[in-house]
This record gives structure tokens, sequence and C-alpha cells, in this order.
């Protein structure tokens, strides 16, 4: 008979925006493999005797790879253990839940997903910055900066999307913020408003807030690391409407 | 000294998917203010003594205006009390927050957003579809299908999202089903995956899983109702190696 394997949102930062069920199956777990973007405070539920096993990245470089990942799932879920999958963010929104899920599935293991608040969506909300607005924005597309290097598919289309949709977020982009600016540049107007926010949700929470033609050099006089998360488009100016409240 | 508002996401259904924070603010609350959309069953962690107050849809219409919500919330903190104001899924997710925050901080009271697990993410993942994928999904957008009735800003575009992103899901669009998918089919290939959930991530949970060309026959023969979400895309495909897990 083989456990259970709980793929868990741990949310974007701040420990208290998990799920009331992420921190049940967090507090009952035998095992917790979690990764780097994971609020080290939500460690502090897991049972005296739970073993914790770290799998992010150290210095650019996965501990594990996914495939080991998976496995290391498996075994220990054959082993008859309660294990908690805990990432950052959704599971679900660039971070591989599914082909954990998939190689869990596939052999048998019973295993549940349990969505988290995504730090594309909560990161700008506690910068101020809603997604959407009645008025002004009607939908918002969600991309990944990190793919750039990988494959070729969502360079093509970057400027398909930023003029399709009222706002987009782009998730990891500190790398690859000068091409992403640079493309955006072509099919947005110079003027339109940015922000980047740094460590959202969290104490070292960092935002600037410019506009397409100048984010570049104010980017440079600042010290802006990673993770972070970008917001083109108007909804950016309710900032000032909204900051007050934090 | 007037009191505190906190704009709350309630998330997608399952009662146990709000925050562990959106859970605290909710058991403290003097005043509760709450939408058609969110779980009676989060009502219940209220206090005894709690007032609550329903401004949802009644028979398609708001028993009370966005100005009449804007005006309560404030009257009710300036009564000192401590007021949750509960919506579905994500406050900043179609849901209109960023409205009542305006409206507070402007006026000098208290407010703070908690973001909740949005339905746009979460509904796909209990049905079994990842709105992400590294090898197929790199990009997903989000559109409401209720705002065809208010401007046309979206009808123009919407082809266009669908041609930019791996991904796309509407919210609110059974209503408008017939033609969103008469839109779609002008752009994608007709064996483009298509899923409709209602009711999703609740016990009452219902998915059709079809293509452009089929749906609205497959819709036909059912009776899905709203709420429901529709996904368009590669990974609708996930399911059949995902779902076993529930």
């Amino acid at each position: 008979m083989s456990g259970t394997v709980y793929i868990v949102g741990g949310g974007p930062g701040d420990p208290e925006l998990i799920t009331v069920k992420g921190l049940r199956a967090l507090k009952k777990a035998d095992v917790v493999v979690y990764d780097a973007l994971v609020s080290k405070a939500l460690l502090k539920h897991t049972r005296r005797n739970a073993e914790l096993i770290y799998v992010g990245k150290r210095a650019g470089k996965h501990t594990l790879s996914q495939d080991e990942i998976n496995r290391l799932l498996y075994e220990k879920a054959l082993e008859g253990k309660i294990v908690v999958r805990l990432k950052g963010g959704d599971p679900y929104v660039f971070g591989r839940g599914e082909e954990e899920v998939e190689y869990l599935v596939k052999r048998g293991v019973k295993c549940e997903v349990i969505p988290g608040v995504t730090s594309a969506i909560a990161v700008p909300a506690y910068a101020g910055i809603p997604v959407t607005n009645r008025y002004i924005a009607s939908s918002f597309a969600v991309v990944t900066g990190r793919e750039a290097k990988e494959k070729t598919v969502r360079r093509v289309k970057l400027k398909n999307i930023a003029q399709a949709v009222d706002t987009l977020i782009i998730l990891m982009g500190v790398n690859t913020l000068r091409e992403n600016v640079m493309e955006l540049k072509e099919v947005l107007p110079e003027d339109t408003p940015i922000a980047i926010i740094s460590s959202g949700t969290t104490f070292n929470q960092k935002v600037i807030v410019s506009t397409l033609d100048k984010i570049l050099s104010v980017v440079k006089d600042s010290n802006i690391k990673p993770p972070a998360i970008m917001v083109v488009g108007e909804v950016v100016k309710f900032r000032d409407k909204l900051w007050r409240y934090r």
C-alpha cells in the first residue's frame, strides 16, 4: 500500500498565503520535498520528525534533476509515506507539477494537487497593481522569461502577446530583461507603464515603476535581483491610488 | 478611528482553498460582505455575532450596485468595524477589488487586499488540466466572457489573443459560448482541444472535453450551467494523464 503525494502550491512568499488545505497536508507530511522559492517559515509547520529534502537550485544548478525529483517522490510514496511536494506559487504555473503528477499517476501512486496563490497575480496585488480592471484591462497574459534559452516558441510570440492583451506579466524575466524590453518597445508605446517587483509579498519586497523607454536605465541604478516579476500595461498606474493600503 | 477593510479572495469553490491569512481575517470580522460565488461553507468560520451581508446577484440582478457596495464598506469601517469583503476567486481577477480599495483608500480607510487562489488556474487543475507545461505551453491568457455586452475592446482582440498564447482561459463565458467558439474557429485548428468546467473544485464539478468543431453540439446535449470556465489549447490533453488522481 503506497502513500500519497500532495503537490502543494506554497504561494508567492508571504507564508500566510498558503491555503488551508495546503497547510493541512504540510502538517501531516512524513516527507517534505521543497524548492528554493518556498518560504522557509512554512517549514516550521512540519512535524518534528518529518524528513525535509531541499531540491532547489544552488548557484544556478538544480541539486536534483526533474527525473531525480520524480523518482524521489515515487520512492518515498512506495515506502508508504505521506509526501508533500512543496513549490513556490502554484504547481501548474511554470511549476512542473504536472510532470510529477503524470509520473506518479502512471505508476499507480495516489496523488493530489493542491493549487496555490500564484505569484503572477498576488505579487502585483501586494504592490498595489490589479491585473484586471473592467474599464482598462479585460485580459491578461502570463509568460515565462526563463524559457528564452530553451526554445524559440515564445520569443517569436512575445510581441504578439503584448499587442493582444491589456496586461502582460512576465515571470522570471530579470535575466532576460533587456531582450524583453527591446522587443516590447517595437510594438508598444514608449510611455507604456511597467513595474518590476522583486521578492514580492515578503518583507524584502522592492518595486520599481517606470515606462518602457526608461526602465532599463532605472533598473541599472537599482540592485533589483531575482526572483522578480514584471507587469506591463495601464493597470500599473493603479499603484498610485492603491499603494497606501500597505 | 475607523476600522479596517480586508478585501479577501475566497478561492475557487473548495472552501479549503482559502488562504490562511484570508481565513484569519474572516474569523475576526465584525461584518462580512459576500458575493454569490463564495462558498457558503466559509461563512461557518465567522464569529457567532458577525453581521453577514449578501451583495451578490439574484436572478441576474445585483442586489447592490458597485457604488452601494463601496459605500457600505466605507460606512461599516467608519463605525470602527473589522470588515471582510469576501469574493470568489481572487479580488483582482475580474473581481472589482481594486475599485473598492481605491474608494476606501481615497477616504482614508485602512484597507488590505488578501489574494486568493484564482479559479482561472485552480479550476482547470482540479479537472486535471495544467495551464502551462514547459514543452507545450509557455504562456497563458485569461479573459472574461462577460464583458461582451459592455464594450467592444475584447471582442476585437479575442482572436489575436487566441493566436498569440498557448493556453486560453475564458471566465464567465457560458452565455457567450457560441460567439466565442465561432470566433476561435476562425483562427485556430478545428481539432484544438477545449474543456468546459462548471462548478469547478466543488462536489458538483462537471467537465466536458471536446474540440472546437464539436463543442457546441456536445454542450447542447449536456446541461452545463454557469459558473463555468473554458480552457482552450493542447494542455487540455493532459487530463487523460492526470485525472486519475482525483
